[in-house]
């Protein structure tokens, strides 16, 4: 029987007996969620697909359900001090669609769980969940359930957002094959720039309160940090042209990390040419100017939440005509490792440094 | 467009302009919700009811699937120096069972958001998880899902439960009819006296580190607060006995307030009896030992995670052999308001004092 058998409940009060201690940071936040979920077995017959994609995959009837969450806490993902509570509302629903979309689905409600301390008003509560309606209207997606309580500190967000799919239609992260192409949506970096750059701005405003931030000519890099969009256009772009991706995922911890989940869940490697990279022209001005290195800043930045996938080489004539769409390399053998090839020609090992959510 | 027309970016660093300022205190958990999902319109086909049930029920296929969710957070919701770990993972997810239950219905997957600070070890999240993956195997639950990061303090923990039922079997908050009879399964208020004791042994402990606590005898009460169950049984006794209730909820925060949701809802009014009210024998010694009203405990104090249900007083006969199934009242106009007999005849209208999330 289960824990406490209560003979023992004298004990209770005497918690956390001397027990090993490994950092949580040793392990890292993929290293961790694989620990945790060691030896798991579906026993529910609707249970399609669990961990290790961006979407879970149910099935209860004819069509797919899918079902992903994201928590968002104060402090770690996001500062209130450049960040509007519209805003932020608007991107915790958006980055959940987008782990729908990633699937190749299609986002159909939410549930929201806010933990709110008293330093928030109710007029500030509804500023943030303005922002989750809108991104809602705006994808077509209702708001069915949530629960709301108080935090001792901070704010706190967790949403869960349902899709649907036909079953033939949902895109795996383990379905990159020999030879596919290697395709990106958008640009890279560019959010990550975006948050450099309101860090940079609040010091600067810390140290002299007159001082008038520093934003102009960019603009977009603030819109892509503050205010991601979903790529669903990619998604139906792709149905409407024909096209049905390998592999699949969203760009939210750096193309590196992604790269590598694909790979090794698909058993191969890939090629990606560093001057294929999609970057924005706003991105390389401001990665000058702040001595970053642009390629570092796509490769690694994370919460672009562009759409990465893989298609067959047979697409190649169906991808040329696609908006938006960048063709950065191609699925080799597993030996040959993730690799990125530079302007030069020189390879080099990726490493996913994308971001690490337990780093000390 | 949506927000910042980043021309007017510059003003994003001058953040929370005058605003007007409402305390969320004034409005309760309950208001709040109500206030942010106010004029509520589902877009989706298969949003098949939205906010204000137990769960969520969405219609993908034959059969109607359900979701929930719940946030916990530490300091609020629970306090380390008395619950242990696996017992915190084995509630956060019976307590989202427990609502799917609550729409006649059978949980089949969660998904699971940590936050976790830096204090907890590797060791520490395992024990939590082993309690969550318990608790899924007791009930044939898949985790199918999650998401993993770092918070700035304390343990967040939320739990999003997807279930499954035929559309004919769910039982919404709505559907009480006048002179249907009131019931609810095992006994009320024992989850709340647990936690009196706790709190108790742990102020004593802090003033004399060498007291040992006082448990004896009352075991149980600490086993309703530690380690609730989800009255499955009661949800298949009642379908073996062919029983449909025509409203069902679950109580967490207190049959007061759920006699009014339920009422609220459905539109009619309530009668309980007080000396109805199924108590346990312990929580009654506990509740006179530390001068409490043991009603007002079973009334007001939550967690209990019992079945609170109406059914047409035509099943009286086949309610009778059930085990732990209690009627305690029946439902009247909505004039009468939700009324509390007591052991005199006197009438007292119920206050929803449940756990008040938002208190000051």
């Amino acid at each position: 029987m289960y824990l406490c058998r209560l003979k023992k409940c004298q004990r209770l009060l005497t918690i956390y007996v001397a027990m090993e201690r490994t950092e949580i940071s040793t392990m890292g936040e993929f290293g961790l969620i694989r620990h945790l979920t060691r030896d798991m077995k579906a026993v529910c017959r609707s249970t399609q697909k669990g961990v290790g994609d961006d979407a879970a995959v149910l099935s209860f009837g004819n069509k797919r359900t899918l079902v992903t969450t994201d928590l968002l806490l104060e402090g770690i993902h996001f500062n209130l001090e450049y960040v509007p509570l519209k805003h932020l509302g608007y991107k915790a629903a958006v980055v959940n669609f987008s782990d729908i979309y990633a699937m190749n689905g299609t986002p159909t409600q939410i549930t929201v769980a806010l933990g709110i301390s008293k330093r928030f008003s109710v007029e500030q509560i509804d500023e943030l969940y303005s922002g989750i309606r809108l991104a809602c209207e705006r994808y077509g997606v209702d708001i069915v359930g949530g629960d709301t309580c108080s935090s001792l500190t901070g704010l706190t967000i967790s949403i869960t957002c349902i899709g649907e799919a036909a079953d033939k239609d949902i895109v795996y992260r383990n379905g990159a094959k020999l030879n596919d192409l290697i395709c990106v949506s958008g640009n890279l970096g560019s959010a990550y720039l975006g948050l450099q750059l309101l860090e940079r701005e609040r010091i600067v405003l810390k140290t002299n309160a007159n001082a008038t931030p520093q934003f102009e000519g960019k603009e977009y890099l603030l819109e892509r940090q503050l205010k991601p969009e979903a790529r669903r256009d990619i998604v139906e772009a792709l149905r409407k042209a024909g096209i049905h991706p390998t592999a699949m995922m969203d760009v939210s911890d750096g193309l590196s990390s992604e790269l590598m989940h694909i790979c090794s869940q698909s058993g191969v490697g890939c090629a990606i040419y560093e001057d294929k990279i999609p970057i924005d022209y706003q991105a390389a001005v401001l990665a000058e100017e702040m001595n970053l290195n642009i390629v570092t800043c796509a490769l690694n930045g994370g919460e672009d939440y562009e759409l990465l996938f893989t298609c067959s080489i047979g697409d190649y004539e169906k991808l040329i005509p696609l908006d938006d769409v960048y063709i950065i390399g191609h699925i080799t053998k597993q030996e040959y490792g993730t690799c990125l090839i530079g302007r030069n020609g020189e390879e080099l090992q990726l490493k996913a440094q994308g971001w690490q959510a337990f780093e000390k």
